[in-house]
């Protein structure tokens, strides 16, 4: 008998930012894979069993849920903001692809989440409401090359960029590079946001300016926003300012 | 005596794709301004006043739900999706940036909403699982000279592009001179996903090739992904492929 595999997004944090879809299907579900900091994030249900691991090996996480599933169980893999997002559904598909063929005729859902960059950005203003790119800062899984490439790009394209894994402890000097190489490209005043624990009683929201910006005050969970040469900032009187990008754009 | 403005997305159209802090807001607002389909989305409640509008001057109606909110009401501006990603954050704060000083001291918070670009990648697989970008076809407001220079910046940058806006009856043309741009820089066999409606009842998906990709195919309503050179289409027997960009990059 096949079982179910839902790869769900848990949303930013705040529990009213979750969808009602996802909270269905971790009710429904007989097993709960993720890192264990999501899975935390989970209500205990009596009888379900939970399957916590590290920050590690996505790809062996991904087939064990897959193996879960293939064995009978309803299975809900959790990732935090968005799961299609720098999150588990790719790392499921990429385990499919190159795993028994039996997995191509697994039940598989994608609940979609409220992303860490929306919820980030909604803190601030709208600071994506022009085009805009996420990109991944990890060189753990492409060349760094790559990443000062697409960072050069992006700017050449006018796009406010999210950076997603901006640096760990396995990688501390690429947001100091990623700022360097930003600087040479855009001027001194750009709009730069820390955002962490968007949401959650953490809650840390810091609006600097690419000049200013110090990579020591973001961690691994940290997403930071570079607005383009258009993202303007509205001060306000006793209240943190707002920063928007407009939809017109002249040529 | 200054009221609220609460900025709200209402996610990709399922009910339970929507953010519990939206429905929460939508029960407690005095007053819904949209466009008229989205506030269709929002239960009528006794005694809430309902301004729906046509698909027309953004401005004028975040002008009006400014304004409302000036004057003591509770107000909630929907838009779909995210409130944040091409919708009536970014239009808002525009107006306040322009408009009456005393509008920087409103209450304006805003909800995120799960966006139908992730709504349709989560129905498809993981497209969006590596570095990507999102971009407004639109050149009512900006030219198309821009428009084409991002997406060229976009596909150097080997980002995955999510298409808002793709075309409407007064901008007939861009969608295809966007496909025909495309071609000459990407691999025909590159996957392209037109998705209209997702998550209500009249869903409609198509998966394709950038070759075979049909403007007419679209409408205002409908987004459209274009892969990276890297994704990967894994194809199942009785069942629809799925789609995804791998996490991991060579150089």
């Amino acid at each position: 008998m096949m079982g179910k595999l839902w790869i769900v997004g848990l949303g930013p944090g705040a529990a009213d930012l979750q969808a009602p879809r996802a909270s269905a299907v971790l009710a429904a579900a007989s097993d709960v894979v993720g890192y264990a900091a999501y899975v935390e994030r989970v209500p205990p249900r009596c009888g379900q069993v939970r399957h916590a691991s590290g920050n590690g090996d996505e790809l062996a996480r991904a087939r064990h849920a897959l193996g879960l599933a293939a064995a009978g169980r309803c299975v809900a893999l959790v990732s935090s903001g968005d799961a299609g997002v720098f999150a588990m559904a790719s790392t499921v598909l990429e385990a499919v692809e190159s795993g028994d063929t039996a997995w191509r005729l697994l039940d598989i859902e994608i609940v979609p989440g409220i992303s860490a960059m929306f919820a980030a950005a909604a803190r601030i203003g709208a600071p994506l409401g022009h085009d805009f790119c996420a990109i991944s800062l990890s060189d753990n899984l492409k060349p760094w090359d790559v990443v000062a490439q697409r960072l050069t790009a992006a700017v050449s394209a006018g796009f406010v960029i999210a950076l997603y894994n901006p640096l760990s402890r396995a990688r501390p000097w690429q947001l100091g590079a990623a700022f360097d190489l930003l600087r040479s490209l855009l001027p001194g005043a750009t709009p730069v946001v820390f955002a962490a624990a968007v949401s959650t009683p953490g809650e840390k929201i810091e609006i600097t300016t690419l000049e200013a910006a110090d990579p020591r005050h973001a961690d691994m969970s940290t997403l930071v926003l570079i607005g383009s040469a258009a993202t303007r900032r509205i001060d306000r009187p006793d209240a943190p300012p707002w920063l928007y990008s407009p939809r017109r754009c002249a040529a």
